[in-house]
């Protein structure tokens, strides 16, 4: 019975059997070490015998092996314990030598070369880590959501026709007829606030993104919520503060060793993340800085992080809300500020000086939809099955989008959202 | 501060807001009665007063609307309780006539109508209640699967070649280059078992399925699970049973309202679910019928059925396995039964006549992969990144996949998989 390299340490004196990769053999003089690794970590195996020592010396690392021994105290052994008076048994092929060595401790290989062959290099403890971070940070999403009552939906990836931005989309032959890979489910989520109030969506979007950029992926995990029966943007930020502060605990409960290896610093999520008005912060940036954004129509990046570093300062937060982004350059489905039409009730949610979350309320009435397109120069027909949802009547909603690579990207430092990507797909990519 | 119909009982005596779709009006000689639907239920309105009986009268059904009043208890009233003394306030435009009345208890529409109306026809809640449960479902797949120890990825969805069937693949214009919408996400959940050992993915999968029938889509969504350090693949089929255990535990936790309304009969779930094998079911078949499949590499729709009905009387258990079909249907990357090396290491899970679950143990050798590509004439080239996997070391394994919308169509007893399907598409369909 197969027991993980975790749990050894509970069963010294024991026979005990462990199965996983080679992670590194060291012949000394007398003993070879075998260091095997399985999901849960790290484990040395002693051997003595003549035969052994032979066989681990002509084993390549990355072969899968099985080893029943004696487990045994030994202070100086990783975890205090190793197994000793081994047996091996080979459960695959003598595997090829990976690109660059699993067992040492930093990536000696850069970002193309990991990619290229990810079914091995993603074996590394260090670049496995960022996915255990990625998969805790969906289950603390879920979490959240569903203790706030929200629903779970699965919408089509593939639509007829290329609305929203009209640019950046996927063409496809759908049984003889043109169609376009969704570029994320805004239409059928606010459509569902219709029928369950309350839903999340966690699925790929895609952007046909002709720019090679460390910030952008042709396919990336989109978290999705929206909400009806809201006041205004504020009730969608504050699903957002909890969503995020479930996604950070989550990390934090489950996945504490990833979070050890890549010394993830886990922010804070205030209570109420501080935010202000993209009109104020404008203002604050003419005052306090060399620059004068008014009447820009968005933040520059650098802006952004300047705002980051003032929330630090200010409201000791890493989190900041941007608020009231003119509607100029939002798109149709944007509420306005009643009280300030030019500007918008939408937000973003900057941190560590970039964004993970946009989101605001959105127009629910029929009439306004009609306005809004007409305003635009568009027609409403590609939009049929989105405005009968409003014609048969909506409450006012909102909602957001976080992109999980973006995410764990900003959590693990990491300098391109490829390393937090099991198999990025862009302009160049598409294996493996 | 708006409180959910549900909640109107706990406030007898005092003011509250609720706030929904108007479900229904029915005015009497003095009063008028208003029934307000929200995401928890129904809740009756009475409407005393001349001016708002006139509005309620001009108000359509599935308009939106805010009512504050006082909470009265009323044995008369659903749930024993109405709001008295109303005061409406109108939240949407007056909302257009649904294509049938979402109000009356039973669906009087066909499923295209129903489909083509989407936005307003799932508000009905006996056709929004496949939805809870499939949420639900997807709930309890997923907690099952991570307290085994499982970690959940995201895979690419769209691909550099059409392999596994060749067939059947939707194609695409890949920033100019050809490529294709995964069937499946099984080369990287088996890839993703050489990094995290347990992994499983929901995701949508797509198949340009030609034929239209009540049990396929285009695009469906797909619960997929893979297991490395397997003995064979009754290892993967204790996984299955604690994952459908699982979904069937959290249907009746939290979708109970669906449970009784749709009036789901779920079934019970065996610690340990019975299985016969192929060959032992050919045999029982051309015993115990009039008809003798012995020879045919498949089982016919109407032997599945014959076998689950067989299973409940022999052993009391709605679940059957069904392992070791021949290996001539199964996909190349199965692993042949070590004894019997005709029949295959696979199985399907049959529940109520159908198949829900396919699976099986797949091969680990890079060499045995390589024959087995031979063996069927086909190149490995279009396979390299797949097959990288295995040169570098892989542990015995297995896996299964399972359709959420047939899944939840088996538990609610759909006629048609498009009843469980929020958007469906298919050879006709790509619109709402």
């Amino acid at each position: 019975m197969r027991i993980l390299s975790s749990q050894v340490a509970e069963h010294v004196g024991e026979t005990v059997c462990v199965a996983g990769w080679l992670h590194r053999v060291r012949a000394l003089k007398s003993v070879t070490f075998a260091v095997v690794r399985d999901r849960a970590g790290l484990v040395q195996v002693v051997a003595a015998d003549a035969e052994l020592v032979k066989r681990l010396g002509e084993l390549p690392e990355e072969t899968v092996v099985e080893v029943e021994g004696t487990a045994t105290a030994n202070p100086q052994a990783p975890g205090g314990v190793e197994i000793t008076s081994p047996v091996l048994r080979e459960l695959s092929d003598p595997a090829l030598t990976p690109p660059f060595d699993i067992y040492r401790p930093v990536v000696t290989a850069a970002l193309p070369t990991v990619l290229d062959n990810a079914a091995v290099t993603l074996r590394h403890p260090r670049l496995r880590a960022p996915f255990e971070i990625s998969a805790a940070s969906v289950s603390g999403f879920r979490g959240a959501l569903e203790g706030l009552g929200f629903t779970e939906i699965h919408t089509p990836k593939v639509v007829s026709s290329a609305t929203e931005s009209g640019a950046n989309v996927f063409k496809l032959d759908w049984f003889g007829r043109n169609a376009y890979l969704a570029q994320s489910p805004q239409f059928y989520k606010q459509t569902m606030v219709g029928v369950f109030e309350r839903v999340f969506e966690v699925g790929p979007v895609f952007r046909a993104e002709p720019h090679d950029t460390a910030r952008h992926l042709a396919q990336y995990t989109s978290l999705d919520a929206e909400l009806g029966f809201v006041t205004d943007h504020r009730d969608v930020m504050a699903v957002v503060r909890d969503a995020v502060a479930g996604m950070v605990a989550a990390i934090a409960e489950r996945a504490p060793a990833a979070v050890e290896l890549l010394k993830v610093e886990l922010p804070e999520v205030p209570a109420e993340i501080p935010s202000i008005h993209f009109a104020d912060a404008q203002e604050l940036l003419a005052r306090e800085t060399d620059e004068d954004p008014r009447g820009e129509p968005d933040l520059a990046p650098a802006h952004e992080r300047w705002l980051c570093d003032w929330a630090v300062r200010e409201h000791g937060s890493q989190f900041l809300f941007v608020t009231g982004y003119p509607m100029a350059k939002r798109p149709f489905y944007t509420h306005p500020d009643p009280e300030r039409p030019e500007f918008s009730n939408s937000f973003d949610l900057l941190f560590r000086g970039l964004e993970l979350v946009t989101g605001g309320q959105r127009l629910h009435r029929h009439s306004d939809y009609l306005a809004a397109l007409a305003a635009r120069g568009e027609s409403p027909e590609p939009y049929a099955g989105y405005l009968a949802a409003f014609a048969h009547g909506m409450p006012p909603h909102g909602g957001f989008a976080l992109g999980l690579e973006r995410f764990v990207a900003r959590m693990t430092g990491a300098d391109n959202i490829r390393w937090t990507t099991l198999f990025p797909r862009d302009l160049h990519r598409l294996t493996p």
